[in-house]
């Protein structure tokens, strides 16, 4: 499986000299091209590309030889669901801020399975990751200890793992809910149901503590059979929609915790509608997460919005900050802020 | 930037034999489980795991002093798009094959950016990828050619590049796009607009040649004023439709040939019933790629419907047959099928 190496013209692998000489540039030049183009104008950028794809330069090989120690220029970046826009753009966010460091990612997807991301974590070291990038799927992570990554630098995305000393960047979970739900008491509902993750997801946790102290705040009861957890796609998260709007005594409203669960109900309402229920008789919906044709929604809806691409950016500037320090700096914790952004009233 | 790699119990890196024997089972079992696990029962490979995460043992290391030649176990997969969940869900399909072949992929953006796409393939073979899939982004692409790339094994995905011989997976454009076009004449409308696209992008041409044979076959005229193209982002596209509406004879109904385009005509649809227009002013839809929420369109709509998913695992099929054949195999193209799904008739 091995494929032959194309050698240089003059049969040898070509240096970042023959490159830099051939593009009329300095080695240097070159390099900075290779590591992403920054401070190179577009035009020098081409020649030397164009010098390298002549020559058949290929840059790790050139570059192991001279450095010690292994240099993948890979971060690896595990997220728990491909197919969600949210991580698409989430990972968009680590891979611009790390081709600035000249470095690519390796992405890798858990489904939200605990023995997948341990494996994953396993088979990224194997393959000489400088860096991780993980957004944890289980609360507790014994795979991810220092004795387990040894001293891989890596960062937690938008869940925190309790025990766990790494450097970690979380949304403002609890505050996001919160406003969530106390726009929906303050539109003059009392029966408000809850979708999303279960306890054990770091967010699942933050998310229902925040809607739990909105209502409790304002001396409403949290009833349990409006509480459904646990929903990951859409399908399922319209079922449980389904279920709250098929008892006994349903709610006027739904604070949902994430896009997937917003998306879901909101498909199961449209639905209903075109089944002939008054949209009127449908809930309110206000949910964690914005996405797109939020606009089309039929019954009143709001969104606790943020941006997941400043989300990827900050966890690979926190990365990269780790990986440039020397001294041990304690792990940091920062926390993106949330807005509530009303989409129709 | 090196870090230190951690020594195993006796002070040297641990062996595949010293991992099968803490787990009680054979080295090709400890082999199997790190190349994806398939045919080991979950509760062995977890005592793998296990074992490996114990002793700190790294497969890479290990396997390439076993094996001549280099292996990164990468998969390059190079796309336009990835805060498109059609990519997303596209690269979740490479992904799965690529796990039951043990590879992993690394995954780079290009942004429809043909200099762009050129870096990330000259960096992509530069970390020693076994294998490339592209959504190529120009029509010609130099940096394609088998002088360029050598010998490494690549698949098209999504687009062709012509005069290139690659293996290749398309979708039926043309015949998608000829079938939604051809819906909306049967739901008699005459002056169909047409969002997209340009023409030098592969599906750029073949769904604008749908649209137009369709109505050029049913004696209809291609009216230039109707056709827009060359937005590829939501907000674009709402600015193209709202062009199209406020001309003297607007279209009573549009084809949109992908779901960007799609998405930001129907948020531009929402957004003028919000400001009061009648929903049957507003034209009737038919788009390629299905999306999520798709079920609250307020106006007529169709989609033609595929699974990105499917367009990967091809893709992924197509590269690993070509790495492991042994004889030179002439290029083949593959063409999914779709089909096309009405929504609200």
């Amino acid at each position: 499986m091995s494929r032959p190496r194309r050698p240089g013209p003059e049969g040898r692998q070509p240096t970042i000299k023959q490159v830099a000489e051939r593009a009329g540039v300095s080695p240097m030049t070159v390099s900075r091209t290779l590591a992403g183009g920054s401070g190179v104008r577009p035009e020098v950028q081409q020649r030397v590309l164009e010098a390298v794809q002549k020559l058949g330069y290929h840059r790790n090989e050139n570059a192991r030889s001279l450095r010690p120690g292994h240099r993948s220029g890979l971060i690896g970046v595990a997220i728990t669901n491909l197919a969600n826009p949210y991580y698409g753009t989430f990972a968009l966010g680590v891979e611009e801020v790390a081709a600035t460091y000249g470095r690519r990612i390796i992405l890798g997807n858990t489904g939200e399975d605990a023995d997948r991301e341990t494996q994953l974590v396993a088979d990224f070291i194997g393959r000489q990751i400088e860096g991780l990038i993980i957004v944890p799927s289980a609360s507790s992570a014994d795979h991810l200890g220092p004795d387990r990554i040894g001293g891989l630098p890596a960062v937690l995305a938008s869940r925190r793992v309790y025990g766990l000393e790494l450097d970690t960047v979380v949304l403002d979970d609890v505050g996001g809910a919160y406003r969530g739900t106390r726009h929906l008491i303050e539109s003059g509902h009392r029966r408000i149901g809850y979708l999303g993750n279960v306890l054990s997801v770091f967010t699942g946790q933050r998310r229902f503590s925040g809607y739990e102290r909105a209502l409790t705040e304002q001396g409403l009861a949290v009833h349990p059979e409006l509480v459904q957890r646990g929903q990951q796609d859409v399908e399922s998260a319209g079922a449980a929609l389904a279920r709250l709007l098929d008892s006994d005594d349903p709610p006027t409203a739904i604070f949902s915790a994430n896009n997937r669960n917003t998306i879901g109900a909101l498909s199961e309402i449209g639905r209903r509608i075109r089944g002939g229920t008054d949209p009127s008789r449908l809930p309110a919906l206000v949910g964690f997460d914005d996405f797109e044709l939020a606009d089309l929604s039929p019954v009143p809806l709001a969104v606790i919005a943020h941006d997941p691409h400043q989300l990827g950016a900050e966890a690979a500037r926190l990365l990269f900050h780790r990986m440039e320090s020397t001294d041990p700096v304690p792990a940091r914790t920062i926390e993106l802020p949330v807005t509530l952004r009303i989409i129709r009233p």
